[in-house]
């Protein structure tokens, strides 16, 4: 159970742009063991919604895990050579992280080390927030401001880095 | 009056991206008898403005129909062979329905069931507006999930897909 | 003190897309006398950090101009060839002229109409702001279209346009 594929990806897209669905189609053309790590705490019905849709897509291959915060640990926790990792989301973490006053830039540092280091294959689904007019409250700009450090963080550890429009992907690296 | 060029497109892009501008040019290098379809409502004289420019741009080549709800039916009702239309815009369409409470799957459907059989070419503007942060009221969140879902539905259909920023085409598909 | 390298580029991208550190990048690796125009005010704390945080990060190799309204002008007064210009950035210079109610179409076009005879490289930054919701408030709305239109003035006058997101250009233009 070994691939030719090696490195870690990330994915950027906007609200629906089929991020999810490209990064599911290269996990399972992957060949490798699949494990998805939801970060995603469902705090209403919406996103409790969103995310049985996604289960419900991913089907019973998958082993799932929920970790909205210590996100670094657990993936080093299930790293092994032979398997891909679909992290969805980044931005859900960094809200996350906000939400408990975590120090970013740490905990940022400590993914960015850990990368290179992991045996798994990582593929890092985000959304890209920054594209719009700059929000009036602070909190908003602030974590625009982190998802976007996270993003360079992230890209420049990563072997590809796809942005996804309309279910189409474009290569910025790789 | 026939064109060796076929297949409809998708032009993504945002706020005063220069999609339309790029639209209208497609249509006019096309040769083809050029039709315009509006979905906007002229609600109030910001939209008015809007429009009478758009109008004024293309000149009298162009037969122009409004259209706000029944898109497909409009297409239908005009579809010939030798003919590029140019719909003008999507995203303007999801807020109409939106507005009539409309089944927004079921519109989708029909379009995508149409898009493959056309005669005319097509060719759709949409605005992108996934790539800010999230919107504090639902139906905006709404809004850009239906708007990205549908153009997820018609760039699959689409031969050729384009993403514009500052008036430059990035060509995402054909 | 020459470079093989001429023409103005223009730098698109979101909030914390690492556009001033790839505007910067080409730059220093012009190896031409270096000038940076800040078009933005320090009108609070936030903004003082920021402006701070880039004076830092460029070092003291760079002359570092001020000039919130008056662009040309400023432009004009320090051109010659051998130079490298970076102004950083649009959106903020954008905002200043509305806050001064002055007129954005001749303000723009006489940035179009000396680009073209400038002795000194021009490095353009800009924020994409144009690809989230459309903003409720007219203020906001206004803005997005007075740099939209003025993005894609810039973009058909430069010889490079870039579009960064996550620390990556994508080429546009060039």
């Amino acid at each position: 159970m070994t691939s030719s594929v090696t490195g870690s990806v990330l994915i950027l897209g906007g609200a629906r742009s089929g991020k999810s669905s490209f990064a599911e189609a290269l996990v399972t053309a992957s060949g490798l063991d699949m494990v998805y790590v939801a970060t995603g705490r469902a705090w209403d019905g919406e996103m409790t919604a969103r995310i049985a849709e996604h289960r419900g897509r991913r089907g019973p291959d998958w082993e799932t895990l929920e970790e909205p915060l210590a996100l670094v640990d657990c993936l080093k926790a299930i790293d092994a050579p032979g398997r891909v990792v679909l992290i969805d989301c980044l931005t859900l973490w960094v809200t996350n992280l906000m939400m408990e006053e975590r120090d970013m830039a740490s905990e940022f540092a400590r993914l960015a080390d850990y990368m290179p280091t992991a045996a798994a294959r990582l593929i890092f689904v985000s959304n890209e927030v920054g594209l719009g007019i700059v929000p009036e409250n602070r909190m908003a700009r602030d974590f625009r401001d982190h998802a976007g450090r996270l993003h360079q963080i992230v890209a420049a550890k990563a072997a590809e880095v796809y942005f996804i429009a309309a279910g189409l992907p474009l290569k910025m690296k790789g």
